[in-house]
């Protein structure tokens, strides 16, 4: 029998314990021994958990229980997990976690501390999918050419609703909060913190390399607005928040933004709440993983998955690689970033206007693939919207400061990045 | 260093060695060890194969090369390759195959003959697609609930081009041939035969079912035609070859058939050579894998994941359960089948047509959900397609027939199964 200890009893810690019962049978048979939940520890032991385990509000009784096989992380934070599962692992225990954030800043100190002893993150991203399993096991015989990854239900969901339905940014903010697919205060997911955290996860097992949430590109959705949605339907893109990995000759580029990405591709295809990632392989080409991104049930299946693989003796190395992978994978600085941009901007409706933009971005050698003019309603300047050939992020940068100083530009300079 | 031996070094086998030297270093990073072909095995050898691994034409070379680890097995056939892997097993050594037929025939003796030595097939599924490695390891906190398949490339792109571009069921098979999608005989694929042992494999690690394709309800494309591609697109749904396994109170229904699903389901939205399938857990919901199904490279892909697996050490169960599954999930006969269906059938342009065989239906207590009727062009007859609601394959079989048997109706009836 395997005895297993969860810190933090919320949703998912409470479906972890209910699947572990209700499909005792299949478990079991799957892993080849009982599975059984002996305690759980909570930060307050009066609010009720819906489960039948037994609780108590101290860590040590899971960490320093020699009854305990594996314990489940699920407290959420970074600096008191990362002490436990750290105790944990000395203590010679298995780990399973879904916290994304603790591996966004510690998955390689954790590496280190684990050794030989299990220490698994499958629900960490991309809730039920399992992404982890598909890196790490199903794609070894590849070099890695790109991650892209919906990894965000909620901005997913807000983004569909603009696209479909034609909603307001802030109308469909209000309405995912009402359904619970976002926090009162939003920033982490429509900022694109969430989606961040997981694609470190990820790059850390397709390149082995080593960065925080501080060191890469991470803009949210909250200068969308229909204007851009417009162009984008017009143009053949949809817009999707992505988690970006990208092997280029250079090293790597890693960042998250709201992406103009082609309506025929599949990580278009997939709307609303649900999450997708898209890794192409010099050898596989490209496969896509598709399924729910949150979700207490979904993420306590991944968590289970983990459970049975440690049950089943699983010795994969935690992030993939037991030495160091390929040479040259350095993260890219920001403005080395090479893509294709659009832009939008208010100019005033007088002609020699667009031969004055044109030549300001010739300055920066950046050349402008498709346009759109449309008049705005209440005013005497008109909307120009814009596409460029690929070109360097600190270039576009440049330009736009240099653009927003014309006379002929009003207001802000709104930019969305696009992958073909 | 670990020590390969490939039986049959066709395209997949070329590709495995290949991809061995030239993706060298991150193989040795990800699984710890050097993996190094040691020799191949070819029927004739004459023929250049575009590899510079050692060539012989005895299996016996490998099979009882006391420095060969693991054996992959590529040569095709049934008999032939079971022999042999058995010998390979029997000697200790472990084994790779993509072999769909070898599985679809012998899994479960494969499985007890293997006992603790790994015998790994994700290739044998879905080519690149890591579906072998989702549904073993990624999904085991779950009842299966369903899995959907798109398993055959070949026929997805048939069908693909008859949909988007209205190309005839001939035209299109010979334009399949000529780009080598499909054989000289396509029975094989057009005709669902290689979707359905890949079905199988699935079915055996989601429900422990042990079925060969005899016993299963298996259906080609080759009676689809421009008609019904035109209702389905008239009533929201797409044409797709399906394999499908679903667990109902009953049992579990295992089948290959044309199908209309939603266009707005995800699965409906692969188009082209790609696979993909969706598999629906009781925890993660529907979660689903698309990638390429063939082709040397991507086959090879996973292989080589195996190959990985097996050096670092995996003790996954070979079908994924140490003890037998859930009880109750004994394999339908096709006549329990139940589903909705779409029938197209020539009847004579009259009043009172219609009541008589909404009459027919009666006897067999099927109802009528969605009708069209079209004029044919150069006859009196019109065509009548029409969807049922759910009904047991049993009664749409008898009311086939005695449809068949009203002088209103002409000719053939053809039928396409539903899933919603």
């Amino acid at each position: 029998m395997v005895k297993i200890g969860i810190l933090g009893v919320g949703t998912v810690g409470a479906s972890v314990a209910n699947i572990l019962e209700t499909n005792a049978d299949i478990l079991e048979a799957r892993a080849g021994k009982k599975i059984v939940v002996k305690s759980g520890v909570v930060k307050n032991l009066s609010k009720d958990r819906g489960v039948s385990i037994k609780l108590s509000d101290n860590p040590s009784d899971i960490i320093d229980d020699p009854e305990i096989d594996i314990v489940v992380e699920l407290m959420g934070g970074v600096e008191e997990p990362y002490r436990l599962v750290k105790q944990a692992l000395e203590n010679g225990k298995a780990v399973v976690t879904a916290n994304k954030a603790l591996l966004a800043y510690h998955r390689y100190e954790l590496q280190e501390i684990a050794g030989n002893t299990p220490l698994m993150y499958e629900a960490s991203t991309a809730g039920g999918i399992p992404i982890i399993g598909a890196l790490r096991n199903g794609l070894t015989a590849n070099h890695i050419e790109s991650i892209q990854g919906i990894m965000n239900g909620t901005t997913n969901y807000m983004l569909t609703k603009m696209i479909n339905e034609g909603a307001l940014y802030d109308d469909i903010l209000k309405e995912a909060q009402a359904l619970g697919y976002a926090e009162a205060d939003p920033t982490f997911d429509v900022g694109g913190f969430d989606a961040s955290h997981k694609l470190l996860i990820l790059a850390s097992i397709a390149y082995g390399i080593d960065a925080k949430p501080e060191d890469i590109l991470i803009e949210g959705i909250e200068n969308i607005n229909q204007t851009d949605v417009a162009f984008a339907k017009e143009f053949g893109y949809e817009i999707k928040l992505l988690g970006i990995a990208k092997k280029v000759k250079e090293g790597v580029e890693l960042r998250v933004h709201p992406t103009m990405i082609p309506a025929s591709s599949m990580i278009a295809k997939v709307d609303g709440v649900m999450n997708a990632v898209s890794v192409v392989g010099d050898n596989v080409g490209e496969t896509m993983y598709y399924g729910a991104g949150a979700g207490g049930e979904a993420t306590a299946s991944a968590v289970i998955a983990d459970i049975v693989d440690i049950v089943r003796g699983n010795q994969d190395p935690m992030l993939g690689y037991k030495k160091p992978l390929e040479t040259g994978m350095e993260l890219l600085f920001e403005s080395e970033i090479v893509t294709n941009y659009y832009l939008r901007m208010s100019v005033i409706d007088q002609s020699g206007v667009l031969a004055k933009i044109t030549k300001a971005l010739e300055t920066f050698n950046i050349s402008i693939e498709s346009m759109l003019q449309k008049p705005h309603r209440d005013d005497e300047l008109v909307k120009l919207l814009f596409t460029t050939h690929a070109c360097q992020e600190e270039k576009i940068q440049e330009a736009m400061i240099a653009l927003k100083k014309l006379n002929c530009v009003h207001g802000e300079i709104a930019m969305i990045r696009i992958e073909k």
